[in-house]
């Protein structure tokens, strides 16, 4: 592995288990037993390497809103997808997930993670919206633009708010986040979907949900 | 006004102004006039201001939590109370708003704010659970208790979490959360809400919904 991935490597896993703000590029360097002069000919600083960090959770959750053939209008979407979808997305927050832990924090240090930020918010908007539109559109779901719209960010905030919630909210003092966890985030969101759910389609949505209620 | 209460009153101020993490107790004698040996007469610490300023926050959404006659068995709902209660809530989150937008930040820096928060959620979560039952009860929602549960944990991360989605992923640079934005997250209260509604009160909710969402 080139260097410069393994530095990005080893600053997710301590982001991760230490927290973002616990971490120096110091750290980073006594764990990968280097030079902290030889991490500073890869990367200016840690902010650098947290937008590095963002860049591949970007491209990882992107990827996962993109349907097999592209548009909705192109493609029949099955509930597979769908749930190719939410696995996708959750499988990268919880992998990034130092970056929605303390998101406001990390933003306010870096005006041009904030930017890209912003725009990354637009797409997937755009992207998780034609979602939507997909399973409307092959009769998964009945849905109006506007409870569409409306959908699509109550579902934006619930999923980029899921380990920051548990974090405040749920967890016991030494209790850490684990992976088990993203089932119940993925529980809310069927719960957040079931309304518009079809009939026929409702039965599937009620396996998988009490599947995931289980890890609760 | 009492010299505790003009200091929390002045830290309050330039905790939501400013973001919480910028202003120091000197800024706050400094802003007051006073000393910091008065400022730390009353408070052994910025903590201890944050911790009673939460305090506040905490006895005025417990209060808007709270159905007029104790319990949903003893009281007929109206939606009127329904939407006392969100304003109410609503109304303590801006007043208090630095306190949400970096939650994470602020619980891992105050164990005591930590455990405080937790149990506070419990009761909320219990309070919040109520205001739905009560809604079934008097024939203006139907919910199953699975669905209610899903709600009431939805509603809370989207409605904690609306004034930091804001500052995150919508907000220009140089723009800040003004009082109108609350409409916002009024509105996606309701898209949350709507499917249960019963028919003969969808219109009350669909007047208010463009009400708020004029504001967006």
């Amino acid at each position: 592995m080139k260097t410069r991935d393994r530095i990005l490597d080893a600053a997710l896993t301590l982001f991760n288990d230490q927290g973002e703000h616990k971490v120096s590029t110091n750290h980073m360097a006594a764990h990968l037993g280097m030079s902290p002069g030889n991490l500073y000919y890869h990367f200016k600083n840690k902010q650098d390497i947290i937008y590095d960090l963002f860049l591949q959770h970007e491209a990882q959750i992107e990827a996962a809103l993109t349907l097999p053939e592209g548009t909705p209008a192109d493609y029949n979407m099955t509930l597979e997808d769908k749930f190719a979808v939410m696995l996708g997305v959750f499988e990268s927050l919880w992998h990034y997930r130092f970056l929605h832990l303390n998101l406001s924090q990390l933003l306010s240090n870096n005006p041009d993670l904030k930017a890209r930020y912003r725009a990354f918010y637009q797409r997937c908007l755009f992207k998780l919206d034609g979602v939507y539109l997909g399973l409307n559109e092959s009769g998964i779901i009945t849905i109006t633009p506007e409870q569409r719209k409306g959908l699509v960010t109550n579902t934006w905030i619930n999923v980029t708010g899921w380990f920051a919630f548990l974090q405040s909210c749920v967890l016991e003092d030494g209790q850490s986040i684990n992976k088990d966890m993203v089932e119940g985030g993925m529980y809310q969101v069927l719960q957040l979907e079931s309304p518009y759910i079809n009939a026929e389609y409702q039965a599937d949505i009620e396996a998988l949900k009490q599947t995931y209620q289980l890890a609760l």
